[in-house]
């Protein structure tokens, strides 16, 4: 007894792409039954498996960047993120580090492996930014240090002969750290936030968070959202990237509730009820950074590590490096960088062709 | 108590990568006890969860080519390797089609969608190759059809505005079927490989294996081999692309063991000690396809589907369609296809300014 192959069955489904025309099948096409599931698997959902070996042996980049003025403890919270001393200054202050005069962007670069898979992760700092009197256009640096990035894999991707793995300097993360005022945001943050956020994933924390009340904390999380919103300030995730009904449902619960996480960043250990947690310790008790009830912390991590990173990626890779891309292209009349009119091969006046 | 964060872990390695000069950090680095693993958790390794659920949403293309002359039964292997009606010609012969009279592409596509994985399958035929009095450059419009799919994609990669997934229509795979003459390749089989396997990923198969004994079966695969190497031919998976010793170890064994595979295909079922199995059914016995002391079908089943696809996918991509883009962009003087002196926009002819 023989019998032509199904096109459908419980585990898989096939539907015809090519419009092209197709001969009647001879064999007539009749459904398996059940007890040839296992003789016909394909083996098409070993495709994951094959991605994450390739992925053990690559690894991943990871670039995140810190701005916020100083004081707010973004060392401390990258610190706390990564469980490890990956910020460029240690975790305590360093009496002879001062406070540069202009904003300058720093680049320390670690390789962390967990459970296998090796992070290449780079954290931007950028010492300096609105430490100053006047802090006029302090942003400028920091896009400038981000397009640079752009350029550079821009570069790299028109290049004749390519590197099998482009580099990847770009910024995919920016945590920009809001003072724990209370009041409202101030002016140069929604400048920062305003010029940045068009080029660069901004996700929005408010620093220190341990000084404040609960009631505090939950009205002005509320005041900032409702700033950021009344100023056109998009954040990541960003509503318009949402990719389906899931992405959508998930994120506009960040974006409506946890944005902008209220943190408390600690590198140091105590001891809780016989566990070891990382705190703060005050006469009056010990803050628990990775406590959902003492602040947000655990939330920020989750949804910058172990939820959004890959997409964070791909959003860096395919709205803000793409933008970038088209823009550069389209000054440069549609030539990749390096060629036609820019540098270094700038294009021969050539007038008396014109009329003809 | 409290202690700085570790470098140091069972699970979590770090090493600096970028050479700044790093201040001393001011907290000694002292390596935390076994009983904060789980505090130092973390979550590098969730980036393989975020990239399942991202494939999961996604799906991915994988497009295979099926070459060698009529009669080979390329239609019926091309069906069992993927346990449907998949190929553009039904299992069963059809009298009414003709062998073309030159060499034809006919491609066709299907989603099939296994453990919540979907493939966008497209199983390209060539039909009337090989079977015509004169042979000559039979693979010309093969290695037409497979430079143009590159051009396509270059086309749509240079572009300023792009796709956020360019299509791929890409041959990932092309097999080609060898027939099981037992004596030696035929000089258009040579030819082929030696023209196509610069620009594609070929896997050779001997046809029908099911003509040859076990004997006559190794040692004509033996006389395969040794022909290709003879002649210079190198095919899927290439030496000079393995990335690691481990790559190395698996793959060698397949180049000196199993390549060619000997298959044979089959869809019709038939019930072999209470099991329903894909065979051909002889007055002598039934020859079971997944039976490996049979045929070498699940060698290459396993090889095609459940851990080289993924790698047949990486290696269109970074050797074959970056070795096509090079050549291109150095035949257009480095500009992207459309630019510069290739149509739609040839440059004006300037020499007045050559002397300047």
């Amino acid at each position: 007894m023989s019998k032509g192959f199904a096109e459908n069955r419980t585990d898989v489904t096939m539907s015809e792409l090519v419009a092209e025309p197709r001969p009647k099948p001879a064999v007539p096409m009749k459904p398996l039954g059940i007890s040839s599931n296992l003789l016909g698997y394909i083996g098409i959902d070993t495709i994951i498996e094959q991605m994450r070996k390739k992925t053990m042996k690559t690894g991943f980049d990871f670039n995140i960047m810190v701005v916020g003025q100083s004081g707010l403890g973004k060392s401390t919270l990258i610190n706390t993120l990564f469980k490890s001393q990956v910020s460029r200054k240690s975790a305590s202050w360093n009496r002879e580090e001062k406070i540069p005069k202009t904003v300058e962007i720093k680049a320390i670069g670690h390789v962390i492996e967990e459970g296998g898979v090796k992070m290449k992760l780079t954290v931007i700092d950028t010492p300096g930014f609105g430490d100053q009197i006047n802090n006029e256009n302090c942003w400028e640096p920091i896009e400038k240090y981000i397009n640079e990035q752009y350029e550079k894999f821009l570069k790299e991707e028109v290049n004749i002969a390519r590197k099998k793995r482009i580099p990847d300097t770009r910024v995919h993360c920016c945590l920009y750290f809001i003072s724990p005022t209370g009041h409202s945001l101030r002016p140069l943050d929604l400048e920062f936030m305003k010029h940045l956020s068009k080029v660069v994933n901004i996700v929005p924390i408010i620093a220190k968070a341990d000084t404040m009340t609960l009631e505090e904390k939950m009205e002005f999380k509320q005041r900032v959202r409702k700033e950021l919103e009344v100023n056109g300030i998009e954040f990541y995730p960003q509503k318009e990237f949402d990719e389906d009904l899931e992405d959508k449902t998930e994120n506009d619960k960040i974006r409506q509730e946890s944005m902008p996480f209220a943190v408390v960043g600690s590198d140091k250990e105590y001891q809780v009820n016989g566990k070891r947690v990382l705190g703060r310790k005050t006469p009056w008790g010990i803050i628990e950074v990775e406590n959902l009830t003492h602040c947000e912390f655990a939330l920020l991590r989750d949804f910058v590590i172990r939820t959004h990173l890959q997409d964070l990626k791909e959003v860096t890779h395919n709205i803000h490096y793409e933008t970038y891309r088209a823009r550069r292209l389209n000054d440069n009349g549609g030539l990749p960088p390096g060629e036609g009119v820019l540098p270094p091969a700038p294009a021969s006046p050539c007038p008396a062709t014109i009329a003809e």
